[in-house]
């Protein structure tokens, strides 16, 4: 009754090798040459395939209000996308509101959470510090909610001054909680906003002039800063940019600890597509922004080296008619974020993999067993290890595809990597040892997807 | 018939996990939880140990003639040392002589070898570079010897100057070879060495002192940088001292490809032991020299950060008494080198994993897969997956000792690490599925080493 | 009628040579080889002694209230003070108060120097800005007043967020005005010492724990980055740390047009004095506070390399009894500053050149010639040329002193200074042509300073 | 009977100011404001003109014996060269021949320079280092002759290994000598110049593939290292790459005694005049060769911040006919080096100056004062003070010309410059007070240069 992967290549972060895997119930319970199969035993043949741990995406942002509208894609829809693309975790973020308790906005998100087909875990924003939040937070961290996300963007919304993010780094850290940072200098581009806005620079590319790299870098070097100032780590989300990588160069040089993250956009798409004709650049419209071409293999070896730890998405779509055309005469009302949770794991095998950027670890690494450590998910999730949960991707190196907004799985109606040829496919994704997509269909049941609770963040790489 | 260690908690590189191992014959079959035991199985209980890959000293010199005598251990000690402590693959220098074909070095070293009884390759050194020399590369590689070694110091001995080690670099590249270097500026240490002995200082001390730090960090850059300019990878053995690390920080962070290696002594030692009354810092003479104490921890900081990705031991000890004292009232003259080679793999669990400097993933990395990876003997060698050769350490995390001359099994007459208490110690060590190593004795067959020839080097890390 | 100097060594920032100078009337008219003299004129003999240009200190505080005080120097004692020293020119900083206009405060400032006995200007400070305060910077360019000062420490009180930094560099740069930065980070200083009020650490000693030397290294890139970016010059006030000096250099290496202000205090003076017993320490009480002893001679090597282009004083005394004092039980209430005008001249010439750390030609160019260049008093001030104003320091090589309380010309009671022996004196000081001290006291006329307007600043070095 | 110089704009590495210069023989005697005209005095209006002190060429090779045949200006053709075009004082290079003493070089090279019309000194250059070589150090620096050069490159030719470089560093120093480097790597540039030819790339576009940056980068770098490791301070000749530059940066920064040199035509020729059709490149075949154009903004930058503080010409020419064709069929055969010393003063006022990369007072710096200071001859010369020798520029800024092969002074079928357009020419150089150059006519006598003995040479800067 246990099932039984073939003759696989199986990959880990470190290791490649033949081999088979018995599977029963949640869990791989051996791994070997040869299993020999019992009756009653499902067998699935790998011959040729690979089998990879399943993905964690640690940065998405499912049914999100923001900017006046609300993210395409739900739970449901967004995590299928996720599953499908070979992501069976993700851990989306919790923005509560200002002046409410933050486990107000837990509860919100966990219940807007249970229709997931993938396992999920969630990260709290702190959008303001005051007496009340302070409190709060051992409390959140014990119930499993053990990161922490600052913004150093968006004047007078989410962003928090030095002094908080010193707070929040403190208290945080204390309770094994870890603090991530939106790195962009907000002041930087308030100023860029108002003074275009001013001079009637309206369209999607002043989005991109409004942010420009130095913001990032600035904001890089502080959170490193002011977070090793206090004693503890610090998680950089979603890096795009060169001038930020050389900030994250220059401190782990210096033995500061942190982490960065980047994702799929900034390695694969750059600012040229915010320089097209009428509101095309729109879809393109994010924070931070993508960059010009020349940053593209900076980050791609900033993975290579070591510096980049962790591939997620940021995933936050909105619909290009009727959402990102709010901001039609405002580039500052474009709600900004992009679709790209179900795409992660396969750009980053055709363009990493294929292309020779990174090795097959490396890949495995950064799409899986780095986020699944550094936030407290291992070694249930992250690695191919006996006992572990059996989140598996048998992958197919031959399949071919070529993305498109018709065919994806995603909610929303546009791609941004419309076009973007893929070599090699998810075959069969198993979640906790349960098939949950065949050939790229979701085949599993309804709300599959389970809560779950995270160990301390950030403690070891 | 087959061999099951049970309820070991298994480390590799990456992974943390409890499981058994079934071997049959020399690999390893399967990895599981609960694996059925056999009638006719030998089963080991490792509860409460942890069950490590076999260690990989990937810098050896047994039974090396230098300066004037001959290194202390031969093979079969040598080896026989390594695999008490944990280690059941090295690699050793063939050191040919000037004149004489490489493949005339090889087969003498392959002589001296058969007597091992742990598993070995061979680097070839290239002291000079001669046409003959050139044409012999591409066949000493097709033999499995994949790595060559040049010298930047020992001038008019072994040093070769920039246009050799550029030609080398090239000439090795270009079929799969990985070029290492011993990087010292030998111009410095030969002009103070003189000056040192012209005003009549002669102990021990002036050893330290001809080797500054600054003629490593300058030969390090100067090395990084030719190979980066050919093209190729460059591996730089026995990195001694913050200077030069910094170097290496500063190459990988613009990109060279730049694989750094340190040992014990540079980790655990330092120069106060040079500054011992009498002749006693004889005993630490060895090139490059241990640093002033600020450096240590930089060096951990380094592996810790993965600057360095390997912990060899240039393992090339002489007797205090007999050898070391040629050079009594010439430090010149006092043969080279420590023994080390069976105390890096517990040197570096206590003082590393113990002491909370690396994690017990980075400890394998670094004694282990690392090595087995960069000299092409991966997946065989350095990890645990089903198929890989059963090179395993049982080790046990609470059993105690303290490195001693007396009971240590190099054949030399006092120990580098006299003294040095240790915090866990291999309990059984498997060579390909064989028992070696009971409780610190060594029961394996005469000669049960193999000579292992290895795939391109220096190709994925 | 004329004044004739003879037989001195002329120091300039660049040259020193022999030779005779005349002044007629405010003015250097000629420069020569034994200049004859003609009946009425008088004749100064410089034989032995050095003539420097008289001293430029661009960083003042007299008559500031501050902290619930005011500083203990009025515009007179502290001019005084200031030319017997050797500095003939200061410029003190307008601190306006919120809410009211900036020409308020320009005009109470000039009224409190209308009795200076030595030439000075004003930096405008921007301690808020307003749509009001934007729209008057341009009229307080045009009086004259080419530089601002902005604060990005003292949290909530003069402290400037990033976007207030951005508009005035931005405002005031179109109009050829300079800003200088207190670079320490608020929000750092503001943690550290609510946090150790809170745990009863109240001495001198925690004023400096408070204002780690990251905080300023942090404030010193961030302003850089800032100005930069918009494209204008920043001039960091005050550099104290070896960690901002190194923000500094890698600034200027990426070519930043970024100018750096040190003060005798930081090269002199170091943070074991705020370990001494009882309050003792409050006499060092300044922001940013002296730094741990091995920072001086880095500062030293600042100045030496041209990364330091000035030498100012942050002149701002308080009477230890009656008004440091304010501050027992509570280091945050002691009045931040120091006694310094009338010392810097001539530490620095006994530290600096005696001493060689700094040519004789760098110490004029610190001291005088850099900081009248920079801040638009250039070529009336700053150097000996013909048709400049002769303000001149006859300065007596083989003179010696010693600094203390009690011979002191600061209107305080105590010295930062105490005991520090002075190798080279002042013999003669001129203002515009009149001998305004001999021998170290003051014997010219009341009021006898003049208001200098600046030309635009920042333009040139 | 003296000679008045009225009303010009008198320029002096820090100062810039009206007046008047009166010179008494060879002397400035008089610096003033409407200094009164005797009646037998010579008055020269130099209303609207720029006084300059004369320009300081440090890097010059007149009747070089070279690559089989001899540069094409002799002393006095070249140092006719250098007087119009601005320059009245020169440093030329012996070369002695290997084996032969050093004086005996010097003794050819006084013989030769005798007929120079500019004022001039010499460096020694050290091509090999012997015993005897090393005893001759000291009785050369008491000749004046304080300065000497290492080569890196020309392996097998003048290249001293890095033993040598350090003794030459250690013996010069302790006598008062400074040592300068043609920093290239030899055995790179042998490696790359034999690869090219075997492969038939003959052309002169190879000279410059031949000669990467990094080659340069790399010897800087090392040069820097063992100098300071001596304790003494370098002096890097010709630096030509924006990577050579990074290396003088960061060694500034840590504190490093380095001066670094350029050429004009590494601040205004690119490397894509090395890819013109057929043997034109062979006009710019020099070593350093000249640099892709992105250096050359770089290299400014680096003079306007300091890093760079001469600007001299390595002034080496051949005839484009008769000499640089010995290399067609085989570029390593091109006799290197370009014209220069006629315009190189010129060159950086209409590049520098007048296209605002530099100030008025750095052009004065970078051509004269530092040059002779670093190289003691000032205050004799290189500046504008009483009591200096009256070497003078008096210089029309709204004069125009344009580089002509021509209408050069220099003697040789071409020029690097051909066609630069020139804003500012010299109208009147005095010598040691005597009109030497009237509207770019050479109007002084035969001879008139002289053999100007040096002091110690690198002591301040």
């Amino acid at each position: 009754m246990a099932l039984i992967i073939k003759n696989g290549t199986i990959v880990t972060a470190k290791d490649t090798y033949q081999g088979d895997l018995l599977i029963n119930g949640e869990r791989i319970e051996l791994i070997g040459l040869n299993i020999p199969t019992a009756e009653n035993d499902t067998v699935i043949d790998a011959t040729g395939k690979y089998v990879f741990p399943g993905g964690v995406d640690v940065h998405t942002h499912f049914e999100l209000p923001f900017m006046g509208t609300v993210s395409a894609d739900d739970f449901e829809t967004g995590s299928r996308a996720a599953i499908c693309g070979g992501t069976t975790t993700f851990i989306d973020f919790v923005i509560p509101e200002k002046g409410k308790p933050l486990q107000q906005g837990l509860q919100s998100w966990k219940q807007k959470a249970a229709k997931a087909v993938a396992d999920y875990g969630f990260h709290m924003a702190i959008v303001e510090y005051t007496a009340a939040v302070a409190e709060e937070i051992p409390a959140i961290i014990e119930q499993g909610i053990t990161s922490f996300k600052c913004f150093m963007a968006y004047k007078n919304v989410f962003q928090v001054d030095d002094g908080q993010l010193l707070a929040v780094l403190k208290n945080a850290g204390q309770h094994g909680g870890l603090v991530s940072v939106h790195a962009e200098n907000g002041d930087i581009i308030a100023m860029l906003t108002q003074q275009f806005l001013k001079e009637n620079k309206v369209t999607p590319k002043y989005h991109w002039r409004a942010h420009p790299a130095i913001a990032e870098a600035e904001a890089v070097e502080r959170a490193i800063t002011l977070a090793d100032f206090i004693g503890q780590p610090i998680y950089i989300v979603h890096l795009s940019s060169a001038d930020g990588l050389e900030k994250v160069k220059a401190a782990v040089a210096r033995g500061a600890h942190v982490i960065a993250e980047t994702c799929p956009q900034y390695l694969l798409l750059h600012s040229d597509l915010y320089c097209q004709p009428g509101f095309e650049g729109a879809k393109y419209v994010m924070s931070p922004p993508i960059r010009p071409k020349d940053h593209l293999e900076k980050l791609w070896a900033g993975i290579n080296k070591g510096y980049i730890q962790v591939v997620a998405t940021d995933h936050c779509p909105f619909n290009f008619s009727g959402q990102k055309d709010m901001g039609e005469g405002d580039f500052s009302r474009i709600p900004n974020g992009i679709p790209a949770v179900g795409d992660r794991f396969n750009l980053l095998y055709t363009y990493g993999v294929v292309q020779k950027r990174i090795s097959l670890n490396r890949f495995v690494d950064v799409v899986a067993t780095a986020p699944a450590k550094i936030f407290g998910l291992y070694p249930k999730k992250g690695s191919i290890v006996v006992g572990g949960d059996a989140d598996l991707v048998i992958f197919d190196p031959k399949a071919t595809a070529k993305i498109t907004a018709e065919h994806q799985n995603h909610n929303v109606d546009y791609s941004a990597f419309e076009g973007f040829a893929l070599k090699g496919l998810p075959h069969t994704v198993l979640l906790r040892g349960k098939v949950a997509v065949r050939e790229g269909i979701y085949v599993g049941e309804p709300g599959g997807g389970k809560f779950i609770p995270r160990t301390a963040s950030g403690k070891e790489m």
